[in-house]
């Protein structure tokens, strides 16, 4: 088995300890402080974000100055390139994933409801129902159909992060069916939905007891614009937009995306370029026997018990990767992104020969 | 009595039906579908935004790409800036508004209490607790001392929007330590300090029992940005950086506000630009025997009866400015931003000499 042999600074400790604080990727300042290695000479691999990003123009003084009009061409345009009817931009789909509690007690009259979310997937969704007093259960794709009757909200990540787990659009459905029939929602997050839109249900989310969320920063690259979409049916949107407030998403961030949503071409070439890169990714991995246990266009999953000290020494050479601690649905596991420039390839190969070498 | 005989078109609805869907100024493109006067020829006044913006410069890609970094940067230049120990940066301080309520209730243990704002006043406030299931009343400055004793929150806009009303720092602090003895908290929003920054509860809101909001966009006339900031002591911060949740600022926002804030140069002589445009809009408007009743260095404010009435004309001329309705506390009024360019100036100039002289 290789990596069994790997050397490691004991005295570092496991990044197990440093998960609560960062519970997501991209915190190149946190893995600085802790390996000591300058913020600037750091491989980020640890979010699913496209390395190859949409180019942003200047952005004209003006649209800083005034306060972001409510025109609705941002919405508009984000109407043809999801394929649905109505919109919602929040500020990420974070923004969102946060207030989805709030507006389900207040549809439900502040009736709490028990919560089923697909494990092991994006931690923010059960941290924002656990914060608003809800009962959460972890799930596997297998159990749900045992236990849709009993709850109230199911929350499903599609494509599944870090599992890369697909649903059927039809299956989705009719789990959506099942809550049309007594009440509650289907939640589907399709924050990594871009390179396969033939799975969205963006064109069922006019539907009843069915949300849908999309994100803009990672297919876009342009994750600190902060920029996503809810997607339901209109009287939901409404409420949304009540307890959103005024003003949500900056005026820069809804000038970008207008232009970067209607480029059509450079969304097509950006699809296949991505599902290149990324199977490339996969075989630079396998290449050193790691196993791959699910990606998409975005980012590539490995999975092994020895995952916390593959990070470590990911670590140490100032490669920063995502790890996913064990739980009792999944093993440990590590989420790798996409390099971008050919060395960032070429380090990237380098460090995982050199550890497979050792081992 | 000027404007006594305008004539004005009976068919066009007061804009008092309007305002339930124009809580805000600034919405030129309501304004323009109403008066049929395209978005671009309007003069907008309805804002009480610095005309002369700090300029921002381009934007690298980079800054567009990765997630907003938490490297404190930016919070401690807002620290010299605000002069204060600890701050939390918000997507505008419209975001803190909505969040208050929540985090109040989650320090009290979702004990309900009894909040005063003063009035009128920015309509937000009221909004959010009310929202949040809060009993508000209304207050006006003189009554604060006689109800604080039976209050456990209350909300001061200081400068006062849109009276221009002040507050002593000495009462302010008063009446937060009454808050200290009973339990409770004084919140003062600062979003029109910046020009007088001795006013400021600034380096008093490391005490407990106090919270101030700071505004980005006003006073560096970037709007857009979605930007302000909340000072109080560090365990309440703490407790909103959690409800906020990760990146609740864009990182471009986040870029530019680092240096506009260590632009202290541009601040001084913008302080004093400011301060001579408004008294020079007070001028204009007492020329055409308008009262004013109120001011700041970003807007002024007229008191009459006919404030309704005014603000038709001047929309008819294409001229937006901010109207009033009356209330208990308050008689109508029109809140008048400073005009930009010198043919912005005359435009308005021109506008009222007319109508005065029609009346």
């Amino acid at each position: 088995m290789p990596f069994d042999n790997l050397v490691f600074n004991e005295e570092i400790k496991s990044p197990i300890e440093i998960i609560p604080k960062t519970r997501h990727g991209g915190d190149i300042v946190t893995a600085s402080k802790r390996y000591g290695i300058p913020v600037n000479q750091w491989l980020d691999l640890s979010t699913g974000l496209n390395p190859h990003a949409w180019n942003v123009p200047d952005i004209a003084q003006h649209v800083w100055e005034k306060l972001p009009q409510q025109n609705n061409q941002l919405e508009k345009i984000a109407c043809q390139y999801y394929g649905c009817n109505n919109v919602l931009a929040v500020a990420g789909s974070q923004m969102a994933i946060q207030l989805l509690p709030g507006l389900y007690q207040q549809c439900k009259s502040a009736q709490r409801g028990r919560v089923a979310i697909l494990s092991p997937s994006y931690s923010e969704h059960q941290h924002a129902w656990q914060q608003a007093g809800y009962a959460v259960e972890a799930v596997c794709s297998d159990n749900i159909n045992a236990i849709i009757a009993d709850i109230d909200i199911l929350v499903i990540v599609n494509p599944n992060n870090p599992t890369g787990e697909q649903f059927a659009v039809e299956q989705l459905l009719e789990w959506r069916e099942q809550f049309s029939k007594k009440g509650g929602w289907l939640i589907v997050d399709e924050a990594f939905m871009d390179l396969t839109p033939e799975n969205s249900l963006a064109q069922y989310a006019h539907l009843s007891h069915l949300v849908v969320l999309r994100s803009f920063g990672k297919f876009f690259g342009l994750a600190g614009m902060r920029l996503g979409f809810v997607l339901a049916e209109k009287p939901l949107l409404d409420k949304l937009k009540d307890l959103l407030g005024p003003w949500p998403v900056s005026a820069p961030a809804r000038e970008v995306a207008q232009m970067a949503l209607a480029d059509v071409n450079w969304q097509a070439s950006t699809i296949k370029r991505l599902q290149k890169l990324s199977k490339q990714l996969a075989c630079l991995l396998e290449d050193v026997n790691l196993q791959i246990s699910g990606q998409t266009g975005l980012f590539v999953r490995v999975k092994t018990p020895q995952a916390c000290y593959l990070f470590e020494a990911l670590a140490e050479q100032g490669i920063l990767v995502r790890y996913f601690a064990a739980t009792n649905q999944a093993e440990s596991s590590l989420r790798f992104g996409l390099p971008k420039t050919e060395m960032d390839w070429e380090r990237l190969a380098q460090a995982l020969k050199l550890m497979n070498a050792s081992g």
